[in-house]
């Protein structure tokens, strides 16, 4: 299957139409150019911004904006087949792919920070303007390529693509360690890998807010948080009431909800770090009393580097952590419709495609 | 004048009524205590505080509520006794107080931070809720203290007691250098203070935005900013324009004023950091556009610590820079009155009331 | 016995004459002024700096001399009685005493670093040029207590007076998470300290170098260190062995010996961070091998502050770690010869000296 | 002279056969593939590591061994062809070259930092293992390349590929601003250019100290220190003599000499930051004194990044600061002897190669 004849077939590759629906349709397999390489799709799992910004209705512009390709922009694959070029990575590597396409030359590209690829021209993400890994085949550029080693699977590098990378990115901004007590609002699949690094990371209690019954005893369930409260009116005496009176050192949001943010702003401690990860929406609050008087910093945080991404991985095998726990349900790309009703339904951990062995782990 | 007599004298001292009026009275001149000092006093500035909670009407509760005490919290004078105890500081010292005598002994007061002494029973402003500096003597705690050197002025140390070193804490947090083009909203005396230390840290590019012509050409003629704009709704546009549309690398609100705090988040360059230093009001922002994409970090800061304000002082002997320059207008104590309604009238830069040489000056 | 009574009374403290022995002599229970507290000591342990520059001989000078005073630099007991001024602290309070006492007034006293006092007349350590902790009393400053919690014992108190507060900053100083694998040079009690800390942070790896076979069996046994080596002459490569390849992230050196800070140095991964707190000594290296190539940062950490040793003790009590688990013999004061002869022997943990109570734990 | 006739031609270029003489030969003109560029050279300096590693004597192996290729790491000049897949760089550009080529897609080159490349194959210095400046063409990787403004010249531009990038580094870890007085061991080219750009970024007390006198003067003529001392056993008391008897706030040191590196510790204050930029030797001091009990870090620092070069750039055009003024001398290619002669002998500046318009200015 591998090697020269692929040229000469077809693959299945899944669109998304914006009508909540998904099309599969027959695509040449790519063949890679210079810098490029194919890889065969082990896992792509689906991420809360394709159904909010894709599936029910393409939303976004510009840079956000879906220009009708194979969707799925949390790859990780095999490569089957290397163009001219490369310069570390070759047929037979496991790699997760980072999932934006820089130009790799403008300055943030060489910060390393694809995501804000400055070049109208080269920046394209993978599943929203260059196909993705909704497929079974995915042309990627050498430089988006992270390696995975062996202990982890195709599942766990799915996530390291766009959630976890985000998240660690974040962490790293405000410091988590044994000295924090964290608060996370928010416990979507972001939270909830919030609740996993910041627990290796050696945070102790970790309180998380949300308003989904599910979500909150997931967390439970998985170790992740320590203590769940439901959103509400109280949460900032709660969180005070749960950390002696002291409010925690350390707040990651991860909800995007407005009344969320000013929570986790306010339940933080006196010279603490609070850290925005989650997209959209607004924040509104007093800065006299929530940051000023208490000496409080609020972080904005994007996405990662690729170099970070690579620490990331390496972390992960150190520590034994498996993002692919979180993904509660598994699909074969002809299921891919289904794949993406349940993720629209919520009702669901991380949701995944995955291809030969990963689909029966 | 000075020792042992001084217990049989009575002194004038400007109380504060809150119906935009000041009364003077006499009052015995107090002994010091263990641990304590008589100050004569030289100078003492009027704070923007001073008219918005207590002049006009007496608006704090708590350890912001004025309890009939002598006002004025910016003083310095000079050691004219000494109490027992005291290990630093002695007669004939110049010196500044730090504004807030806080218990000495609580986390906040051992980091430096008075000004957030958790002692409902010690913590207590000068000028607020124990005696302050509009009067012809000062008890004050040895703790307080900040020494003046000869190459200062009282009225230069008047100011460095609440506003100059408010605004090193924070140009301290967000570190400011030649790397940075700085954008300063509100001009007032705490945002001209701004533009002074900006200067002397390496700043070469300083904009301010406010919308009081006087203070915008002030802020010009003494060479504080290099761009002044009229707050509007192109600031954003404006900055970007003065920085090869970029932004600022740092941006320090000085307005309290939410439309300018959020001018000050938006006109600032990716990587880039906000510090709020005005008290008061709101803040409203989109968090992804404005923080999230771009990376950026927004500090609260609060006046500051007694070994900052130490290192301060230390820094302006070293720039010759004289925070006094920024007094327009000087009273002796027996027009206190006439201090506070030019200071309330807005029509000048700082007031001061000062005594003996430092009169003349 | 509490209270008025005490005046009347002389207690038995131990002093150092420098021969190896210790003296028991008769003192007067002293009396608390101004901002004093008399403690009924409870614990009292020994540092290795007071056998190496007391109890054999006095080689220390200015600010390192002894004074011929009770010794005990590691006080923790209660207060029994408190002088007029007080402000925190009053009778019955639990608490540590930090070992420097210095003028309070200072740049160095007032960032909290009292260990960094300038003031030759004032600062005075607490068994060295002030009584200490070796006697049924203690006449403490109240600036110099920090509040010892329920949860904790007054053993665990006198740890935290000077060792685990100074490994405590220098980890602060470094930072210490889940991210990092972690070399400990020297696994005395500084060093075992810094495993105990370590761990609580968050660190997974955490490998030590001594000679002492005891010692590193008990590092493995506390389950402070992952792994033990053997100094010898290829410690770096060995530690680069256990970690991939890379080296650790974070090294300690606890040694104060040349090869071993060398070494610390080695075995640090690029961009990664070592701090010196091993007192003495000298150390060599090649910079641009060793530090400038691989974009490494060096620190010197001394004690801590007053206010970082209140964060380590309400961490303390978040961790459930007990610093007394160090302590392998405990004695009454008047077997005090024999916890200076068995320190001075190295062949033990912690020796404290213990009261009422504590010394039945 | 440009694009397709360029390969017909061949070009003359400069090597170093290691017996303190140049040799120009005659080489073919190369081909940009892909990704490549081809750059008309316009300016190419000298770096003391040529003379001191190659044109004496080969000294260097492996990633630091000259491979018989063009000399010269310090290259800048202007595209006239390039190879398909450029993607931000075209003819006509005016660039500067990162002196050294990296695969671009391991860890370290992913940060930027291509001086670490961890690839064998990939990793060559310009000038070391891949042909260098001292020719007419010169054959470069577009990823290399950082963009020069025209407010810059071409000698400014080679000088910022290595000396003031390697600089600016440096100081970004340790922080340089009007708060700091900054001592710089060693003032040669390195040493001059920290000079400059501790001023840009508002160091307002500079202090130098070498063994040369001319560079002595050199540094004072130009206003890169204020105050210049020349090497001795004083050093230490001298600069505490200068700085108020409190020591500088940073020390840079560029002169790789043991004693001067133990002078840039001593001589720094309490708390205050160094860095190690000079390459080679070692350095011996008592970690006690010297950095313990003043809370100083070292600081090592190689080269920079990419994209670090490039706000480099923008903060020259934006500071008006031009390398070139450091360059003393200019030679055109066929006198390259010459240039080289006068650089190991060390009685001049900086010494330029220059090409065309950049060889009268």
């Amino acid at each position: 299957m591998m090697g020269g004849t692929l040229m000469d077939r077809t693959m299945t590759g899944a669109y998304l139409p914006g009508n909540s629906t998904v099309e599969l349709r027959e695509a040449p397999v790519p063949e890679p150019g210079h810098g490029e390489v194919l890889l065969r799709m082990k896992a792509s799992t689906i991420c809360g911004s394709d159904i909010r910004c894709i599936y029910h209705e393409h939303l976004g512009k510009g840079p956000e904006g879906y220009q009708g390709v194979i969707a799925g922009h949390e790859p990780c694959g095999q490569i089957v087949k290397a163009g001219p070029g490369c310069r570390r990575f070759g047929v037979g590597d496991r790699v997760i792919v980072y999932h934006i396409s820089g130009c790799g030359v403008c300055n943030d590209c060489r910060r390393g920070y694809m995501i804000s690829c400055t070049s109208e021209r080269y920046r394209r993400a993978y599943g929203w303007q260059r196909d993705g890994g909704m497929a079974d085949f995915l042309l990627a550029e050498e430089k988006d390529l992270i390696h995975l080693p062996d202990e982890l699977s195709y599942s766990d590098g799915a996530q390291v693509a766009c959630g976890f990378g985000t998240v660690y990115e974040g962490l790293r901004k405000v410091g988590i360690s044994g000295d924090d007590d964290v608060l996370i609002t928010g416990l979507g699949p972001v939270g909830l890998a919030a609740g996993a690094l910041c627990r290796k990371l050696g945070a102790r209690r970790i309180i998380g807010i949300d308003v989904v019954e599910e979500r909150m005893q997931l967390a439970l369930r998985l170790g992740l948080c320590d203590e769940v409260l439901r959103s509400g009116q109280d949460n900032v005496a709660e969180v005070r009431g749960l950390t002696g009176g002291r409010g925690v050192e350390r707040a990651i949001d991860c909800s995007a909800n407005d009344v969320a943010r000013a929570t986790a702003i306010r339940a933080t401690r006196k010279w603490g770090r609070i850290v925005f990860l989650g997209e959209g929406g607004r924040v509104e609050f007093n800065p006299s009393p929530d940051i000023i008087h208490d000496q409080k910093t609020i972080f904005g945080s994007w996405v990662t580097s690729t170099w970070l991404m690579e620490e990331l991985v390496e972390r992960l095998v150190r520590w034994n952590l498996h993002p692919a726990d979180l993904v509660t349900h598994r699909f074969a790309l002809e299921q891919v419709a289904d794949a993406y009703t349940l993720m629209a339904s919520g009702k669901c951990g991380k949701v995944a495609v995955c291809f030969d062995e990963e689909l029966q782990s």
